[in-house]
């Protein structure tokens, strides 16, 4: 299986490994090596370049460890869990979808434990690792938990998503972007998910690298201002209709996909084709990837639309690598009500409008004798009550009863006269609606590795485009000895001090380095051999189709930059030699 | 003071605030805002440039999570501890050495907990809050604890710093670097402290950014093959027989130091001279940078030779931000004990070596009549013994006890001939020695921030290095209507698509923008003008003189290029102007 040879290669090569292997591991957990994290680096990056400097959204950064508070308003305190089940012999327990998934195939997203308990019960399942009693099923919050202080009262949580570090300080993002919607702001880090058993390698770790984005819309208004740019890209949708009649996966054009509806709005396209373009940039190729629409079973009660991207695995099948929903004002709404901050935005009208409205004015001179010394308390009350709330009820009961801090005090009609008087508003305070894409970088780096490894008759090669490989250029000597390794170093030191990440190896035949070379993605490699010592030339291999060009000593930083940042082709320097 | 109004532009122009505002904040937690996470990013940046690309050490990522054993192996889970007290009266608790400084003026380092509780009864030290009792001193863990899996027997950390993420897969990063010493490895990313009462802004968070660098070298060669060239740099150093005696600062060569038997080795002066360039290169002037050594009371027993790097600022002192330390072996070595892992090095001698050695010959014919059935495990058993001790036994004591599974048996002379043999030895294997410089980030950002600062008459700037501001160009209309605006938004997204951090400003005076612009450090302004509809051309503004040189609009993309990556001055463009 691919999956196994990709993994085997990267674990040893170093590029991922499970974590603490000398103390016997735990589950969940995996460290990047050195190839690895130069690759995540560059992977996250090449995504600031199209989040932060494209589109313009600025990053922030905030704390992985959130106190009590902001995630009982988020709602991950009382609903971030997963239904789990114990064995009543051998005390291991289990999720218990998933072991109802594995047993009688049935996928049951979206029941609660009551139901899952009466599955494993009627269809008899018993635990997968000894044969035992499964108990009825409750929710096991996946969030890791910590107290904060030294007092330790303070109750914390590692962030389950970093998306929430961008509503808490809402306001102020606001004020630096002046006021003005829309804007968005991303944030790319930590989030942990305290797995119940994580058996599936970098796909399901405890652990695990976002890049979060929240774009603040105003609701009435999710067209996007610059849709033309991708309207013509194509998108391989799988959209909830599809899934529910079966009818299999559609290509559309983004604009037809707003145009027929099957997308809810511009703004939530762009994103899918801004999510296709990067994953295309990496090197994986458009056939593994499709947008699968959530069905209304598995969407949250307040997302208009919620799309995901998914990669095709040979191991693990259609994985989840980009999640891209509509929230409403769902957060922000939630924030507001926890906090009691006012979290709205003043949206300001083209023009004022004046509109008109109804007042009550009060009969001063009757409030005294008829309420006495609470007549100021039920004046002042009176103010905060809608005038036509008040007529209303006059209307119907012929009275209106206020209330004045617990006490209550009957209005009868004669007591309020009703004005209407005009009113200019300047704009009205609206929660804006966020679009939020959201990328798991784990699942994408081994979507990226899986989908880059080709085995091309003897040779293994990481197919990594040039931007994004670990190890940029390598130097070789053709022989290790005479004066070759010297120039080869000198070389490899100069481009090393321009900011490549370049490697220089003597060690076995030419063709035994070009293997090693290829292996771990290594674009290019620049060998110097007799002839250089000649004419001062060398020659630059190209990894993807181990084609050669010999070009002047001088001129090998520019070309080697120039590739690396794709401002030329192989191809283009194979053509000039030609000519 | 200088550090209220930086740290109130932090707050107000998007760099930095307290996290969790809405939720009252927790202290020992901050977010970096737009402004904020971009300055990170960059200098985090430019640290890989001088670690992993010019020095050649690779990055690591491991989890911020870990399982107890790795801490205990660490020494973390036993030592990571402050001294503590709590108020008899409000329960407030106290860092009881902090206390003792603020109310007596005495340095308590290196005290235990006896000696400090004998230090606050004896002197009457008080709750400095209310003035009620304190007691007795203890020990408390500064980690952030957890549980891991859903069984939640499984205890976990968040980690106290970032290293031992490098320790643990020791031997697949040997691997990588092919066996070979010296190699080198970071690790850039969060560590945890539960700290008692943070109250000191960013200097003491409860959640920190580190980057640290691990080298590992043969502890017999501690020289550095580059060592030629730092030899010549300047560092002010502030050494333990400095501060013993207090004769001030001394200024010495980095040559000097190393030859002068000032700082232990090449290889630990080498990384001081680069965390000195390092600084300097992010603004902060040498004459706010020092070099102090630990004294004898302060260093880890295990450690050779420590040096803080330290900054001055006018509201905390001197801080250090920076500790580099030859910690010898004690980190793999332990790790090895705890984990049964054998994480040496086989270093190869230049030659093979030829060694004598004695040998135990048992006499065979002799074991079978005297223990029987015994016999065997006996023979098995003195295999492991080193043949000088049985031959030392024989002579103190006429013989030799050897157990064998909880059973001893006696070996008289008789029994045991002595040979000695000639064996060729290839190599040993050793643990190899780590220097440890260890940055933290939070600290060095707020360093750069405070030293970048500068009131300017009426004017508020921060001087921030061309290729670390955030805001790198803001591109200005000279007003706001007409065919000016239309042309700098053209200018802001080519630069933007270009990858440049551009932004337009088209709002108030073109003065008041220049001074939003400088009080943010944006390095550079192009301004759009009449004359641009006339003749193509615009001006650049630098913002530390506020000079302006007017050059074609076609040059500009490659101009702001050279300038944000300092591949030429703005001098220089003046200069040419001139010519």
């Amino acid at each position: 299986m691919k999956n196994d040879e990709v993994m085997n290669i990267a674990k040893k090569r170093g590029f991922l490994w499970s974590s603490f292997e000398i103390y016997a591991g735990v589950a969940g957990f995996f460290d990047y090596g050195p190839l690895g994290a130069v690759l995540k680096n560059k992977i996250m990056n090449k995504w600031r370049n199209y989040y932060v400097v494209r589109e313009g959204f600025y990053e922030i950064e905030s704390p992985t460890i959130m106190p009590e508070e902001a995630l009982k308003a988020s709602g991950h305190v009382d609903h971030f869990s997963d239904p789990m089940t114990e064995c009543k012999d051998c005390l291991e327990v289990f999720r218990a979808d998933h072991v109802i998934k594995e047993t009688i195939g049935s996928d049951v997203e979206g029941l609660d434990n009551d139901e899952l308990s009466t599955i494993l019960s009627d269809e008899q399942i018993c635990c997968p690792r000894c044969g035992g009693h499964l108990t009825h099923v409750w929710s096991y919050n996946l969030m890791f938990q910590t107290l904060i202080g030294a007092k330790g009262k303070k109750t914390g949580y590692m962030r389950p998503e970093t998306a929430q570090g961008i509503f808490i300080p809402f306001k102020r993002l606001l004020r630096f972007y002046r006021n003005k919607l829309p804007f968005g702001v991303v944030q790319l880090g930590k989030a942990y998910r305290n797995e119940i058993s994580p058996r599936q390698g970098v796909i399901r770790l405890r652990e695990f690298t976002q890049a979060e984005v929240e774009i603040f819309v105003d609701p009435r208004d999710k067209t996007h201002p610059r849709f033309q740019d991708v309207a013509l890209d194509t998108l391989t949708l799988y959209s909830a209709e599809n899934q529910s009649h079966e009818t299999g996966l559609i290509k559309l054009s983004a604009g037809e996909a707003v145009k027929e509806g099957v997308i809810s709005s511009e703004m939530l396209t762009y994103q899918l084709c801004l999510a296709g373009r990067f994953l295309k940039d990496l090197g994986v190729p458009e056939e593994v990837i499709r947008f699968r629409q959530h069905l209304p079973s598995e969407m949250a009660h307040y997302a208009i639309d919620c799309w995901d991207v998914e990669v095709e695995t040979d191991r693990y099948g259609w994985i989840e690598i980009i999640g891209i929903a509509d929230r409403t004002d769902f957060d922000l709404k939630s924030h507001s009500q926890h906090s009691k901050e006012d979290l709205r935005v003043f949206i300001e009208y083209p023009e004022p409008k004046t509109i008109k409205k109804m007042v009550a004015k009060p009969q001063m001179s009757k409030f005294g004798p008829l309420f006495k010394g609470d007549a100021p308390k039920i004046l002042k009350a009176l103010q905060d009550v809608d005038a036509s709330q008040i007529a209303e009820s006059f209307e119907e009961n012929e009275m209106y009863e206020i209330g004045v801090g617990g006490e209550f005090y009957k209005l009868i009609p004669d007591l309020v006269d009703f004005q209407e008087v005009e009113e200019t508003v300047r704009g009205e305070k609206i929660f804006p609606h966020v679009i939020e894409p959201s990328y798991g970088i784990d699942r994408i780096i081994y979507s990226v590795l899986l989908h880059c490894y080709q085995e091309d008759g003897d040779r293994t090669l990481l197919h990594l485009p040039a931007d994004i490989a670990p190890v940029e250029v390598n130097v070789f000597p053709l022989v290790n000895k005479g004066p070759l390794p010297e120039i080869a170093i000198k070389i490899k030191d100069q481009m090393r001090a321009d900011g490549f990440m370049a490697e220089y190896d003597s060690s076995g035949t030419i063709g035994r380095r070009y293997a090693r070379s290829d292996e771990i993605g290594v674009p290019f490699a620049v060998t110097v051999d007799h002839r250089t010592m000649e004419d001062n030339t060398i020659t630059i291999r190209n990894r993807d189709d181990s084609n050669q060009v010999r070009i002047p000593v001088e001129d090998v930083y520019q070309v080697i930059d120039d590739l690396i940042k794709l401002k030329i082709k192989f191809e283009d320097l194979e053509t000039n030699q030609g000519s």
